[in-house]
């Protein structure tokens, strides 16, 4: 756990704080090379070998105890490949303009490439290769398959790529510390907008307009916008019953109401992504809602408490299921697949992509313990539908050198007026 | 050309306007089916089949002259994955709690889940599928091997689909009108600031702070927020020398000047792509930018003219080098690999990627003929990086029923207090 945050001081490349790692997994998956297939750079299996540049079709070849080499195909991107620091396989070397002059198609073209680059690579025909990074399911299939008759052969390489990239180097926390900021800032620019609405007929109204989910939408993309984060996965404002079901995102449209529970989930992504929630309340929320966020906020600081090296993800979901059951409310373990109550996991990595390692799944392996430089979600929540509510709090979390760090240091407060 | 767009009025889904062009290109490939895997429905092989609908891990089988499927992993995305239209083939039909019961790696559940899926379509073991979508390399090869085993053979499918999605339909080009409507007030906003800013030592200034880039890639964002839209590919905002490399996307920190030529190329996504670009000089332009610019709009207006049903992109690409040839500059026909001058193609077909077809190209068959339904773009520039300026003037063109239609109809003043 956390060789990579370990490694990371004074490494010249993500790739060497990882090259352990790296080197460990292959092993013990019998290949000879991580070949990661790409069409951009920020690809979540590129991204933590490379760095932020900005490359579009790349591949990355990393032999077992050799020297890992970086290669693109269009001369354009020589200044931002080299910004890799990695060996670089050059569109000149691979021979690129001959393919593409002999109007090859693109699997014939890549696959002629990477035949070259493995070679130039010392990964010999007939050896095994871990595959990972994403890119068109015909171009792989068909690249595969060329590869295949040199008598390559693959193994899927996404596990050991999660594993690989679930502790993170310092350069990584910087830039997830920075969207978090931002988030927090987004969410504090929510609650004085919430905390201007009058009530009318139970309905929420902002300067003569009833307050729609739609206008909370566009305040949090405004704040994202002033750090350049972009929200690829979309985000959650639900309201109602529509926030006592964890995967609704919200309806633009949808008029906000006093006494309701509004969940406002937000995931942006810088090159990286941060993920935090919090649960508001215009007016006095009925008794069932402040309890259940009170049980919420209460399960959430037992979670920070426990949230240490070399805990289990998975004990600390135990954790708090006991405390929700203990209260009454349903759990994923004493009710498998209950809607009401306790409904989902406590938490996840948080990277490269918005769910990845550490794991808090009951099965989980080694990628189910933390570890310092690990970065995480811990997000209780209760969730009644037909009562007509939802909660959930949710903070971020890095596991540092000198304990846990909260990246999102916001109010908890139901109450806007309370921000 | 244009079959989708023309058969669009009264089909019940995007893929009842494709049906008949994809079942042609099927044919042509020798494929039984179309297979599409992808990650998200926003894929964009999949987009123009189901729409803009909110589904993650899924995939689409049409069989030639047969009924469509699309298939979804989660029971909580059904909502979302009617909204299709078509057939479902659902995750309880699909038996995929059984294969995660038994702990099966995701290629082990995916294969399983798409062989059974393939039998109920009716695509029996040993017929050819082509292959598109994107999804993790690792998945896709394991997939396609074990599909294999069971006979199924696999051909690309990347251009057939982009044949397919050539042509607009009514609700693309409604959506694509809306992105571009907002580019242009992206485009609108950044004029009042250029004009605001004055000049000290040659540099422009505003409210005490020297005027950056990443001040008008704030504006930009601001602006794409209030409408939901993101930049997935980023912008260009590129000033000076800079704009005279069309590819360098610009330095935030770089400060404008007073006389030098800003290129800002915007590309945001809603659920379909726009694109346009417009250049700024702030003060009295150089001569040569001057002239250069008035080029540039010459040749862009000769090229509105020409974009009509059934032209070839690349004749229209031939024009343009003729014009600008017969002003004295080089072009990529009279000096291939130039990079002063006219440095590039005149556009590219753009919706579901920011680059797809109509294409441009000398070598293109039928995806060069612009077709009733297609949406492209129109870019003509001029470049001198030594001379420390580019130009590039793009609009984004509909060919419509009755005629081609600007969707980007802005000033083209270099000055922006003439917007």
């Amino acid at each position: 756990m956390g060789s990579a945050a370990a490694a990371s001081a004074g490494t010249a490349t993500p790739l060497a704080a990882r090259a352990g790692e790296l080197d460990r997994g292959l092993a013990a998956a019998g290949c000879t090379a991580l070949l990661v297939i790409a069409s951009t750079a920020r690809d979540p299996d590129l991204a933590p070998f490379v760095g932020p540049v900005h490359v579009h079709n790349s591949f990355l070849i990393a032999p077992r105890r050799g020297e890992a080499c970086f290669g693109y195909l269009s001369p354009m991107e020589r200044d931002e490949a080299a910004r890799t620091g990695l060996r670089l396989l050059t569109p000149e070397v691979l021979d690129v303009a001959r393919w593409a002059r002999q109007g090859e198609p693109e699997e014939v073209l890549l696959a002629n490439v990477l035949e070259r680059a493995l070679l130039l690579s010392g990964v010999a025909p007939g050896m095994r290769l871990a595959l990972a990074g994403h890119a068109g399911a015909g171009l792989v299939q068909a690249v595969c398959a060329r590869l295949g008759e040199s008598e390559w052969t693959f193994v899927p390489g996404h596990h050991l790529l999660l594993d690989v990239r679930k502790g993170k180097i310092d350069a990584e926390v910087a830039e997830i510390r920075r969207v978090a900021t931002a988030t927090c800032e987004a969410m504090r620019a929510l609650a004085p907008v919430l905390a201007a609405a009058t009530v009318r007929d139970g309905e929420l109204w902002l300067q003569e307009e009833r307050l729609r989910v739609g206008v909370l939408r566009t305040v949090v993309a405004a704040a994202f916008a002033l750090h350049g984060l972009e929200q690829p996965e979309g985000n959650i404002v639900a309201a109602g019953a529509d926030a006592g079901v964890p995967h609704t995102s919200g309806a633009d449209e949808r008029v906000l109401r006093a006494g309701e529970s509004i969940v406002v989930d937000l995931y942006p992504k810088g090159s990286l992504f941060a993920d935090c929630t919090r649960t508001f309340c215009v007016g006095a929320p009925p008794p069932a809602l402040a309890a259940a966020h009170a049980q919420v906020r209460e399960v959430l600081a037992a979670a920070h408490a426990a949230a240490l090296p070399c805990e289990r993800g998975w004990a600390l979901q135990e954790a708090a299921c006991a405390r929700f059951a203990e209260a009454g409310w349903p759990t994923p373990i004493s009710q498998p697949g209950t809607t009401r109550g306790y409904v989902h996991g406590l938490g996840h990595g948080v990277g490269f992509d918005l769910h990845e390692y550490p794991s808090f799944r009951r099965h989980a392996g080694a990628e189910g313990i933390l570890g310092v430089g690990d970065v995480f979600t811990l997000e209780p929540g209760l969730y009644d539908s037909e009562a007509g509510f939802g909660v959930r709090l949710e903070d971020l979390m890095m596991l540092g050198n000198d304990g846990p760090v909260n990246l999102t240091p916001l109010p908890y407060d139901l109450d806007p007026r309370a921000w």
